[in-house]
């Protein structure tokens, strides 16, 4: 919260729910990243936030993108960002948009299947690509699972292809999950992938390029290790593994340079109990797992609640969203306390929620409309 | 699959994914529900599916409506649906979408708290309401859970509350749960609704109405109870607790009325393995949890899938859709199998899909946009 959005929301006093994004805050935020971990080049995840305002801002201040998609790309493009500044970085490509891609002028692309290779040999000819490895999900509030990367000796052996069919084999990326609480898990990954650099090596290929990927974690209601430990374990690891010969370094911040900067301003719509014997409140909201609060999936992402009520005595609650559906229960198991006095009709608002939210919501669940948003 | 949707597929050649649906379809499971549960008024969920031409068509065959916002009964109304067969039947309401309602002329409302039913005395004086008893969401492949409802003697004491608030005590609604798969479920509800009956008219207030929601299962891969033996189960349990004081029934079929009618076409982004041992091919479709497939949480709803290879030989998968989320896997545990023969660019049916899906879509997460459908 800040004096920006307080002010903004004091007087704009929009219908709820909405969120408000302090630009001034992705810029620091930005800003830290780049001072943090100084020796790596960053790309947003466009993913995380692609509001025009957000991207604008990143281009002036000098960042490259990680895009998810054709349609990521070509925003980027339309607001002046660089094609050389544009990472594709999703490992599930059509043919089609690979070549569109190409056609555009990127030149950078992620893989992780033999398949994705073939398709990239055919439509990006020539272009520099990087292989995902595996991670394990460990210490990740929203783990990325199986879904991505590729055992080591497969990664190699697809680097290796990739060099022979033409394309620039450039290095190896992963991704140790969103929301990483264990700073442990970059140092695992970056001698995973030593590994792979180790095996092409002695086949003749140098690898020079590690994409180290996101999952900066951001503080939600738990603690989770500063950028400064994440950044000085990457450095140890980086210098353990590669001694003076550091590859080229990428990073993917999406989480932590737009989560912070926003807040979502809800209406206390009901609370209520289910029976006298319990007496659990049931607090609900008018946003909801729907309507921008996707992470919510398993009481994963717990964002900080502020009331007008805060300080005074509370008691646990449940909190729902306002759909009648039954998967629409943000918090049942999280521990959330809320105060006694609040009352239906007081703003509520979610901290930290400028990442992973307006681009989430349903276009229309239950008829409610999707999540609005002012960057100011 | 119907000939219609086939034939449009074949001519339309529409970009992937998208949903087709055969609006035939609905109207004969409107009919086939409507015969089946002849002594029950039908009021179409809406949020299963609020296409224009899905509304048009139940108003032109007589159906009636419940709503789970103001959104929804605006649209309804703006479609020339009579505000005397639309339910607000979200337990979930600002007192102004209570107003707004009201002063459309919509005279039945959902509660299940004293707060929602303070609310509706002041801003729906005199209408109906009903409230919603908790039920256990055992059987149900997609739960309400512990969100809605409330214990019987509670309910029992807010009928007669509403009573004295100047409000029409009309009766009680319970939701057995979404694609509930046990017909026993029903029986046990009405049983409950009986003892809240029998409680209020002991202190002289008689109930009229049950609405006994939806929940009628569609059979997506597995085997589920067909609506005979459903409205039979009901037919006796009315018989029994209520004997010939048969209440009026209402119920609120959403997915039992548009999931058969619907499929989506979808396009093999993406066949791969993870790693040379264990060899489970992964097929990435370009619709995902994001895109319309949210009922695919936690692998609930499994809509049959057919395939151009279908009747050769097949093999384990799981299937993902096209974001860069780790969440966005429909099936890794579900035991799909596709044929071996599946390959990247085939065109894949989801089956069943006609329900739950356009309005889950996001608005655009990775930046994909929402789910394309066409009403036929």
């Amino acid at each position: 919260m800040t004096p920006k959005i307080e002010r903004f929301l004091a007087e704009r006093r929009a219908d709820t729910p909405c969120l408000v994004v302090d630009l001034d805050v992705v810029a620091e935020s930005y800003a830290r990243v780049r001072e943090t971990v100084p020796d790596a080049a960053v790309s947003y995840a466009v993913k995380a936030n692609p509001a025009r305002e957000v991207l604008e801002l990143l281009i002036a201040l000098g960042s490259g993108f990680d895009a998810a998609s054709m349609f990521e790309i070509e925003t980027c493009l339309s607001l002046g960002a660089s094609p050389d500044r544009i990472i594709y970085g999703n490992t599930i490509k059509k043919q089609g948009d690979i070549e569109a891609a190409y056609a555009r002028g990127i030149r950078l692309f992620a893989f992780d299947s033999e398949a994705e290779l073939e398709k990239l040999a055919v439509a990006a000819p020539g272009a520099g690509v990087y292989c995902r490895i595996l991670t394990s999900g460990d210490g990740a509030d929203w783990p990325l699972s199986r879904k991505f990367g590729c055992e080591l000796d497969m990664a190699a052996n697809l680097m290796l292809r990739a060099r022979d069919l033409g394309l620039d084999a450039v290095g190896i990326s992963f991704h140790v999950g969103s929301q990483q609480t264990d700073a442990g898990q970059w140092d695992v990954a970056i001698g995973r992938v030593a590994e792979v650099f180790k095996t092409v090596a002695e086949r003749g290929l140098n690898l020079r390029m590690i994409n180290m990927g996101g999952g900066f974690p951001v503080r939600y209601r738990k603690d989770v290790p500063d950028l400064e430990t994440v950044a000085q374990t990457i450095a140890d690891a980086i210098k353990r593994h590669f001694g003076d010969e550091t590859p080229e370094l990428i990073i993917e911040p999406g989480r932590s340079i737009t989560a912070e900067a926003g807040v979502i301003q809800t209406e206390v719509v009901l609370i209520s109990s289910k029976d006298y014997a319990n007496g659990i409140r049931w607090v609900y909201l008018d946003v909801g797992k729907f309507g921008g609060l996707a992470e919510t999936m398993d009481e994963a992402i717990q964002y900080p609640i502020a009331t007008p009520h805060d300080g005074k005595a509370e008691g646990p609650v449940a909190i729902a969203g306002p759909t009648c559906d039954g998967a629409d229960i943000l918090y049942e198991d999280a521990g959330y306390k809320l105060p006694l006095g609040l009352k239906v009709g007081d703003k509520v608002l979610l901290l930290k929620a400028g990442a992973y939210t307006t681009t989430y919501a349903s276009v229309g669940f239950n008829g409610f409309p999707p999540l609005k948003a002012f960057y100011i």
